[in-house]
């Protein structure tokens, strides 16, 4: 599946979820309109996280929209999901494209030109830029502001999610920049989900 | 490489070799007669983990022993590590043989005989059982004595190897119920590494 809307790209986050049910919470999401799903997880096992993705993947399937794994390639290809998306601190770019093959979606997380470059020869599939705006959530997050967006549409034609702090108070500054916007807390920490989701999906005019 | 040498089973960990060479470490137990090594690697990012699989992986071909990666199977599959250990938290056997194929060893801790049974059936190569002594290395381990070793060996022929606060003291007590002895702190924990793997695996007389 390489024909990917990255429109509306929902990364997961235990945290901003708090103690509501996930996968009701990500349902949801994908009920406002996700068109792609992102599980981030770093706490938990590796069975705990095999199971929630398996979880995850029945959603995605019923919803018609890709499922991504950061970071953990291993719960990408025991689940067969539909990708991977990795960060600097994670396997390298080409390593990982030679172990789950050409079929697979690769994103890669890229905070300049230069890893935006090395990434786009190692054969990642897209880019995740940010973060654009001030955030949060991730709170290691480099800031690289919406002028990366700008000189990475300029020098390449891969496609590019925008990451990092995007609400729908700011999302409008993102116009003809980018392919997607990846939102964590803007969707999953607030409480109408489903209405956060199509309230943002309708911001994003310029991506059809 | 399934012609395996479980006889010094070495497993490492960080907190017990202190701010020492991690590598230099590892060399010195390979030199003292380590004829199996497992990276366990739980605090490190994926990159990181990565990259000290690779220089491990140098050592282990220096000294002819095979390298198991602990719960990684990405780890162990973008390095080619000889294989991979799960314990019950990790994901699941049968899953974990699938995607490395029937080439690559595949271990299972296991702390009582259902999970013995099952890690069996599902494609395990190895077993490691234990905790055999009580340890303060990995403190959420089960306590299973020598009595499960003795159990195992009754039911099945599949290699064993004991886990879990062996020591100089106490590793005349495994005589004969297993094919090989983890240890960690035991060899790792000790000012004389070379010489500590030494001693062990002098006194391992019942294995070949
Ligand atoms: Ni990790």
């Amino acid at each position: 599946m390489k024909n990917v809307n990255y429109k509306l790209y929902l990364v997961t986050d235990r945290d901003v979820i708090g103690n509501r049910s996930f996968l009701e919470c990500i349902e949801e999401a994908l009920k406002g309109g996700v068109s792609i799903l992102q599980l981030r997880e770093k706490k938990i096992s590796s069975l705990e996280f095999y199971d929630l993705a398996l979880d995850a993947k029945k959603l995605t399937e019923k919803y018609d929209v890709p499922l991504i794994i950061n970071d953990r390639v291993d719960i990408a290809l025991a689940i067969d999901a539909d990708g991977v998306h990795v960060g600097q601190e994670d396997l390298p770019v080409k390593v990982v494209r030679k172990i789950i093959g050409d079929a697979k979606i690769l994103g890669v997380s890229v905070t300049n030109l230069e890893e935006a470059k090395r990434a786009i020869e190692d054969g990642a599939d897209y880019l995740g830029v940010g973060a654009v705006f001030p955030t949060v959530t991730k709170k290691d997050a480099n800031f690289t502001g919406i002028e990366l967006l700008r000189e990475i549409r300029e020098k390449y034609s891969i496609p590019v999610v925008a990451i990092g702090g995007i609400n729908e108070g700011n999302i409008e500054k993102l116009n003809g920049l980018c392919d997607g916007a990846a939102i964590i807390s803007g969707i999953l920490g607030q409480k109408d989900i489903k209405k956060a989701a199509e309230k943002i999906n309708s911001k994003l005019i310029w991506i059809k």
